[in-house]
């Protein structure tokens, strides 16, 4: 969309759209262990809706705008629990894909440290460009994307198509730069995610992702790097000590607004989630990234990836 | 082994080596729901030790001879959960490989009817070839293996050589064709089975197994199709009607030793266990069939693939 700045004290002006938002990338179960545990010693395990781009949909949905998400589940019954979680917060999932293979699932065990969990993938990654999912698109005001489509193919080569058919209809483009070796199939991760970095928007890396992808280096000089290879708006999340961030002109910092942390879980989506809908509902973009940590400081309140949200307007009379 | 028949009525003589029994393929988590429902409706699922040749390892122990098992877990609280749960009986883990893609899992749901299982083939399709393998081949009497390994590689490879092992050092092979589409990510399944025929000497298809294989038939000509295509005795299992075994030359039937029926899982597993314990303990074909169905006559009183198992003289006194 934006071959301009991104201006920190403007609204973002959209063309009507009938859609919103649409999230592209995995869908999948989260089994959690019961117990806590450090190295998977529990035997009862809860299955849970899971995939960050799904629950950016759901959240944004219940914060206020209209959403969708594209994204791959099995002829399994456990893609019929995730296509059926997403009907009952009134999501339409014709950009949903069946194939024939496992719904993708991830086993995690609930933990005091922070212990790797088990990546089970398989539909996911089977993401076709087809007419529905251009449909979503061009119907879209803002499309958001996460590294799991990207690490494997065909899912890469859609995400490919998605951004051009994006910025073909002017959508605002936002990436979640959350790289995870264990889940690249492919070894040129780090170089891919930088050769993209011009076709998208809004980056929202943690100091974590930022490592990661240009070794240790001051915080400022990470946010630069992010710039430098072509993103327009870089908000990199630094958890209790709040964020920074940077169009290349002006630069902000933001205090977390977290008073009360029961489970990070999903906290990072909530931030994705109010921003979106802040955005949408036409704030600033100062207004909607205040917005967006407050979504994520009422999320860490509760437990679990996707919470109860209250529509946006709520939670703004609340922290403002 | 066997270059010659059979004899149903007669002892399998085996040379003096270390250990009795290797089984080969895999070994995975069995994650099943804790409530009965059709598709996956539930949200609760159990950990358990599972896998058709780790299973047997199991249960001949359990049964009084020597085995081990050879196949490949995950580098995560998975696999250690395996090879742990191997070590509690006394199993040398030292033919249990790692590698580092996730523990191999099968979600299954607890049903009156008989639901597919959703498969997550990871690890156990990694095995290996190697110096640890070829000692445990060497050290025993018999190897058994399943349909699990030869589907993908490079554990098909690994087969093919542990077969060449298995000759050259005079064990006696036994084969699970359990052919199961959805495993197999090659289309040349029910080819390839055939063409093993030829290597192994004990096969026990289920009438199942045979359809798949050679479509409709009468129970004869099924067990006639496997010794044509060369294996050596033929197991052919019809449930509660008992089984039909022959070795081309005679044919015996035998009636099913169930007198309870609680659960169905393992019982093939029991059946090749009983069997396998009763030929290395001296008794002759004939007798061990016949203990070979009292095992899994046994184990269908309990629930769950692995029962905690008697000797197997307590069985034979017990039955006979």
């Amino acid at each position: 969309m934006m071959d301009t700045v991104i201006n920190l004290g403007e609204k973002i002006e959209f063309k009507g759209k009938h859609n919103d938002l649409i999230t592209i990338g995995e869908i999948l179960i989260d089994m959690i262990s019961q117990d806590y545990s450090d190295n998977f010693e529990g035997d009862t395990y809860q299955r849970h809706f899971g995939g960050s781009p799904s629950n950016i949909a759901i959240n944004t949905k219940r914060l206020g705008i209209n959403s969708i998400t594209a994204s791959t589940v099995g002829n399994d019954g456990l893609g019929e629990f995730l296509i059926q979680y997403l009907q009952q917060v009134n999501i339409d999932t014709s950009t949903i894909q069946r194939v024939d293979d496992a719904t993708s699932m991830v086993l995690i065990t609930k933990s005091k440290s922070t212990p790797t969990p088990i990546f089970y993938r398989h539909a996911d990654y089977y993401l076709q460009y087809n007419s529905k999912l251009a449909k979503g698109i061009q119907e879209s005001k803002i499309m958001h994307f996460t590294c799991w489509p990207i690490s494997m193919e065909p899912a890469r080569s859609t995400i490919e198509k998605c951004i051009t058919e994006a910025k073909a209809n002017n959508l605002l483009i936002g990436f979640d730069p959350n790289y995870n070796p264990k889940l690249w199939k492919k070894s040129d991760g780090i170089e891919y995610i930088k050769s993209i970095m011009p076709y998208v928007d809004i980056v929202k890396p943690s100091l974590d992702d930022a490592e990661r992808l240009f070794g240790e280096d001051d915080i400022e000089n990470h946010v630069q790097e992010f710039l430098r290879l072509g993103a327009k708006l870089v908000i990199m999340t630094l958890g209790k000590d709040g964020a920074i961030v940077s169009n290349g002109k002006e630069t902000l910092t933001f205090k977390s607004l977290a008073t009360e942390v029961t489970d990070t879980t999903g906290a990072g989506d909530a931030f994705w989630s109010g921003f979106y809908t802040a955005i949408i509902k036409g704030n600033t973009v100062k207004e909607a990234l205040q917005l967006g940590f407050a979504v994520s400081a009422y999320k860490l309140k509760y437990t679990g990836a996707v919470v109860n949200l209250p529509k946006l307007e709520d939670i703004k009379s609340n922290y403002f």
